[in-house]
């Protein structure tokens, strides 16, 4: 049995989609969810980009024991300087350095001669060498380079000491046969000296089929991301290429992945609370949809006799079967810490533990129903909190079809505590004019979304808001869970806030990631 | 130039993804759209499933002038009549048919011998081809048949009269070499006697490459749908192959569609205000982030030479190049007649335009700056209208943190007003309750979400709701769009209602479609 290596980039490719950056306490929890996983290595961040992937990194690294943690870094001494500092503290390391091989490439944003750049890359695998065993090297647009060339740089890069050696579809251009030409091609070329990884984008919605069409020609390992996240139309989706693996065993028979699938639905789950990035409903493996039948024939057929429609069971990647009432309000704190075990949530600290604990007791009193989402929803908030500067006391609203919608709102700072009110064009407008007249920052909200986390009129509201305080430094993401739609929305926009002034130092301007 | 036929059956198996039903009204609409789109065939329903669908046959197969119309049909005679009768006043007209031919599916589902679905399958088409030049046949489960009797039934149907032959990937098993195959030894066995189509299921996140691998091996037609929508984790996405095919016409030099790919942005735009399922943001092609650079090193790269990381462009497929500031207070109806055109909004109704701009005027009242997309969604509101059997003439909410949320709300029906109110747990479950006691029906909210339908804290917001009124039909969609949250909310809610009152008797009972 030949292994295929998962290479997640969720943190660092996925990281880059617009919108989800994440926070480092945020990060830290993925990191472990997909250790639980089972991935062979996270991409915990560019280490050179921002004070904020380099702490992450670095954090991460001294929070996981089996995982190989790796920094990517452009093939220049500073960055790889800086990616083995962040690394140091890891059990298991990889410094993940590229250098762009296509003409386009090479004339229009290096400007260098290919021989140049052969140079560079060679010094780059050499120096990260010198800091740890496994060095990854990509040839950025491999799969629009001349074979030639990425034939002489490959065999140079694996010389200098790189163990594996990554053919990225930089631009989501290629189709599956194509990109299991070059693999092939490169197979035949580096042989047994590399391990080759593909990563594939998705800009033709390909990214996943030629993911697996360079596996079926030599790959070894897939560079992916949760939920397909990434830059654009983002990468190839690591629950979709374990699923075919898995599920076409007949085809794939030598080969096997070291993913445990039930920790996939939990991952999914995890990284659309985050980053408020949720897969559509027909997204494969872990749309909402993905295993409901709706037509009558369909369902006809699923009652006789469960493979006439189905490939996969939910269970599989871990969709808890019955997702029905879970726990009442006479449940005990003993009962809630098993459930929150069975969704996935171990080794909680106690005063999260405690935290969820009341706010379930508080939710059992007012909800008629309380499901296995809702405890999800809260356990990821309270486990991903950071430091709140400002916190919600109170808040009332009134709003009418003929007057001025107003909010009036009581926030703690410190040790004190001040009101204020406003009117606004709607009450989430009077909501959020409100707290930036108490907080004296002035946010610019860039998106806004609520989501009720399960069925019933009396569902929990969550909500997710986007919000740019500074024009020169990316927008932060911000969550608010509550009964009350106006209530969450207040707690999301002061959670922006306070992952603003906490991150303030880490975030990087716009201009220089 | 060889064309690939494309087949969009969006309102057949894209309506079958739970919580994706539409109205009527709504289907007009988007059949339409689908027309300038430049599609081949529109499959419209399936006549004998449900009174709605039957209406939405026979009521597109009036209006369009250009474009095929299709009913799916089972292989049964009161399927085919039915089909035949709906769609008995199209210009260009086509009946699907279909049964099982896998050893699975008729062991389980159908309970028949292979000799005696071979010969279901003849009598359908001759019945079929009684009613209509145009037949299409599809092996239901093809792709896990016996090819041998895969032969056998393609003969014969073609035979008796088909004129496509339709091998789809019912489960979303296969991988694209696979699909590859069965069409090249298909298309050695039919030749030019019938045209061979693929429909592809993504259950493994492969639709899309296995499509591409068909048409590469022969396939004439391609079944998808907008968005990807469809049954589990959906079908063939249409944007994304089109895209392939005109990305790479390097490769597919002589093949070509008839899609104006310019009207691609609207069509996937019009699906999601319609139906509530949006694209996620990384979603190929009609993604929010597909054509956004996060990452500092590409955007440099875009602002050196813009080939370094894009392969498409936004206006490829009709995304508006600027979607800044638009129109202002001062606009008139005149420029905002021409706004809506470029939208893609025309042959508009004077009654849905002066309602238009009417909402447009008051917007601009109220809001900072009306944006295309808050153009775009009064638009779609306003030209999908049903009769309003209730309608909301005011609303006051009150919510405070220690106190107890209301609502007390004024709605018309015929010509009288009736007020109430009630208190619920968050301003949302009051605002529920509050038009439940009012209007007598008690619905239970399956789905609710909010969506800011541009920047700024002052966007409008979108809100839809799922809503069961009858635990035995499906739950309807209702929309709302208001610059106040719980404005929209109230909206939404009572469209979902008078959705259901005007769809009562065209729906029909869960346990029947």
């Amino acid at each position: 049995m030949e292994m295929v290596k998962i290479f997640d980039t969720t943190l660092r490719d996925g990281e880059q989609s617009p919108g989800a950056s994440m926070n480092t306490e945020e990060k830290i929890k993925l990191a472990i969810q997909l250790e639980k996983l089972g991935v062979d290595i996270i991409e915990a961040g560019f280490a050179a980009a921002s004070p904020g992937d380099y702490e992450a990194i670095s954090r991460i690294s001294q929070t996981l024991k089996k995982t190989t943690i790796c920094s990517l870094a452009r093939a220049i001494p500073r960055d790889i300087e800086t990616a083995a500092r962040a690394l140091e503290k890891a059990q298991s390391k990889r410094i993940h350095t590229f250098i762009a091989t296509s003409p386009i490439h090479m004339e229009y944003k290096l400007k260098m001669q290919p021989n140049e750049v052969l140079k560079r890359a060679i010094e780059a695998v050499k120096l990260a060498k010198s800091y740890c065993e496994d060095v990854e090297f990509s040839c950025e647009d491999a799969c629009r380079s001349d074979i030639g060339f990425l034939k002489e740089v490959a065999l140079a890069v694996i010389e200098a000491g790189a163990t594996t050696l990554n053919l990225p579809d930089t631009v989501g251009y290629r189709l599956p046969f194509e990109i299991g030409c070059i693999i092939r091609e490169m197979k035949q070329c580096v042989g047994e000296s590399a391990i080759l990884s593909v990563h594939c984008h998705n800009d033709l919605g390909l990214a996943v089929a030629n993911a697996i069409a360079g596996i079926q020609n030599g790959a070894r390992q897939v560079e992916c991301t949760i939920n397909g996240l990434g830059e654009r139309a983002g990468n190839t989706a690591l629950e979709e290429v374990v699923m075919i693996l898995k599920t076409r065993q007949d085809v794939f028979e030598d080969l096997d992945t070291r993913i445990n699938t039930k920790e996939i639905y939990a991952c999914s789950k995890l990284v659309a609370d985050i980053t408020g990035i949720c897969p559509q409903p027909n997204k494969a493996i872990v749309g909402k949809n993905a295993f409901a039948h709706e037509s009558g024939i369909h369902q006809d057929g699923m009652l006789k006799h469960r493979e006439t429609y189905e490939i996969m069971k939910r269970s599989d990647i871990g969709i808890p079967e019955n997702n029905g009432l879970v726990l009442g309000k006479h449940s005990g704190r003993a009962a809630f810490k098993d459930k929150l075990e069975s969704l996935g949530f171990s080794g909680i600290s106690q005063e999260s533990l405690d935290a969820a604990f009341e706010r379930f007791k508080i939710l059992c009193d007012r909800k008629k129903e309380v499901y296995d989402e809702d405890i999800r929803s809260i356990m990821t908030e309270e486990s991903t909190k950071i430091p709140q500067v400002f916190e919600l006391v109170s808040l009332q609203i009134s709003t009418c079809s003929s007057g001025f919608p107003y909010a009036a709102i009581c926030i703690q700072k410190d040790n004190g505590q001040k009101v204020d009110a406003a009117i606004g064009n709607g009450s989430v407008d009077a909501i959020l004019k409100t707290i930036d007249r108490i907080s004296g920052y002035n946010g610019v909200l860039k998106d806004y979304k609520v989501e009720a986390v399960s069925e019933g009129k009396d569902a929990l509201a969550k909500v997710v808001v986007k919000v740019e305080f500074d024009p020169n430094k990316p927008a932060v993401i911000g969550h608010g869970l509550h009964l009350d739609t106006c209530q969450a929305t207040a707690k999301a926009y002061l959670g922006a806030l306070n992952s603003y002034l906490c991150m303030k130092e880490l975030i990087v301007t716009k201009k220089m990631r």
